[in-house]
């Protein structure tokens, strides 16, 4: 099927189906009528993170409220890989940034992970969920990342299965062509889940490194001689895996 | 030699060698003294892009000079690999960005393009290059990206050599495991230089398509099947080509 043109593409978090009428958020409203200007009639695509993604007329728009009409059936719905982000949180624009790029880039869980020299004490779970969902929106995907509490990374270590395949960005393994991200992701072991680590930008302390080193399944890999900042190494890693091991691939 | 701990990093457009005093520039100045709340005898890092790196001290702080002794130097100049990002130029914080996360992954041509579809008409080459010099001292770089003034494609690809590899981002072959990014630079010609192109959020002209499927040695690429933002496929391509074939491996 030829996808209809559609001005707009909301995630709405109800059950969708044919002919349901759905009264929209008043951010979602605000965004169609006073943003788009788009009118009665106009085609908008629509998504839930389950049922898959349909096409929707805005059905009614009068001062205080907008409905949406759904149609039918664009595409059936599909899940990002299995791939988690641990980060640990830096400040404002730059954490929104990582939910947005790491929501870009297909990450199923976005997990901010307190370590030993991260200086946040705070994370805004909403604002984090914001920022994945509206870039959600606009990078076509079918499902939402999920955001995990703030925690330490002792206890989200805690949380993971063995056959967790952890891709530990070692900012002291800088420049260390051994450890290669592409090198290393390419001889990795056949693996369905994954999860990305990426330090704070004073790296990680000794007893951290002790217990990483210890973790099974456990793939230390260098991002090059430069030292980058919390958030461009984790598109960057985000991007080789997608490529190398993810679903860039098929 | 151990590198001695210096408390900042800063770039200076002056030659450096042993013993000589340079007065810094006011921004300089403010920073070492007021953000980093530095004195004299203070340790810092200094390079120039072309002398290598230098440690020097503050030695002498008053109300509106603050000056600089270079002591020794700490690394010797080491060029990034010649490698080139086109991209069409993107909004405000968006593009300043771009510039920084360029200068992070070792560009050394940062060139915004003119493209059909881009809808932006004026680039400020002193921004950009404000943030790549900001980016370069952050991240340990020794040299600094070049900001070519913004020019039309076709302009920009009149000055490519033969030789020069060029790898097209292509937003049309979104999802095409055969043009897969890590499989096609893993398969790319040994090569000395390349460029990177990244379009504007709108995609290529049918003509700007057929101008560059038939430019000598263009990789046609495509990085995933997602839409993903300008920016974020800059930083995606880039992390790629670093570790594929770029300074990452050595």
């Amino acid at each position: 099927m030829i996808k209809p043109h559609t001005k707009a593409r909301l995630f709405i978090n109800v059950p969708l189906k044919d002919g349901k009428i759905i009264t929209l958020a008043s951010h979602q409203m605000h965004y169609l009528l006073h943003v788009l200007r788009l009118g009665v009639g106009a085609p908008i695509a629509v998504f839930n993170g389950v049922d898959g993604e349909y096409l929707a007329t805005i059905s009614e728009a009068v001062k205080k409220r907008c409905s949406v009409s759904i149609k039918l059936r664009l595409r059936p719905q599909i899940h990002c890989r299995d791939l988690w982000l641990l980060f640990a949180p830096v400040k404002k624009a730059r954490l929104d940034f990582i939910a947005q790029k790491a929501s870009e880039l297909g990450v199923r869980v976005i997990w901010p992970v307190k370590t030993d020299f991260c200086q946040i004490s705070r994370v805004n779970d909403d604002r984090l969920a914001t920022n994945a969902i509206e870039a959600a929106e606009q990078t076509e995907r079918l499902d939402i990342a999920k955001i995990k509490p703030f925690s330490s990374l002792s206890t989200a270590l805690q949380h993971f299965e063995n056959e967790r395949l952890l891709i530990w960005c070692d900012e002291a393994s800088a420049g260390h062509p051994s450890l290669n991200i592409s090198t290393a992701l390419a001889n990795a072991p056949p693996h369905e889940k994954a999860a990305i680590l990426i330090g704070p930008e004073g790296g990680f302390s000794e007893s951290e490194r002790t217990h990483l080193q210890s973790q099974i399944n456990c793939l230390k890999i260098s991002l090059g001689p430069r030292i980058l900042r919390a958030d461009t190494a984790a598109i960057s890693a985000l991007s080789c895996y997608q490529s190398i091991c993810g679903d860039w691939q098929n």
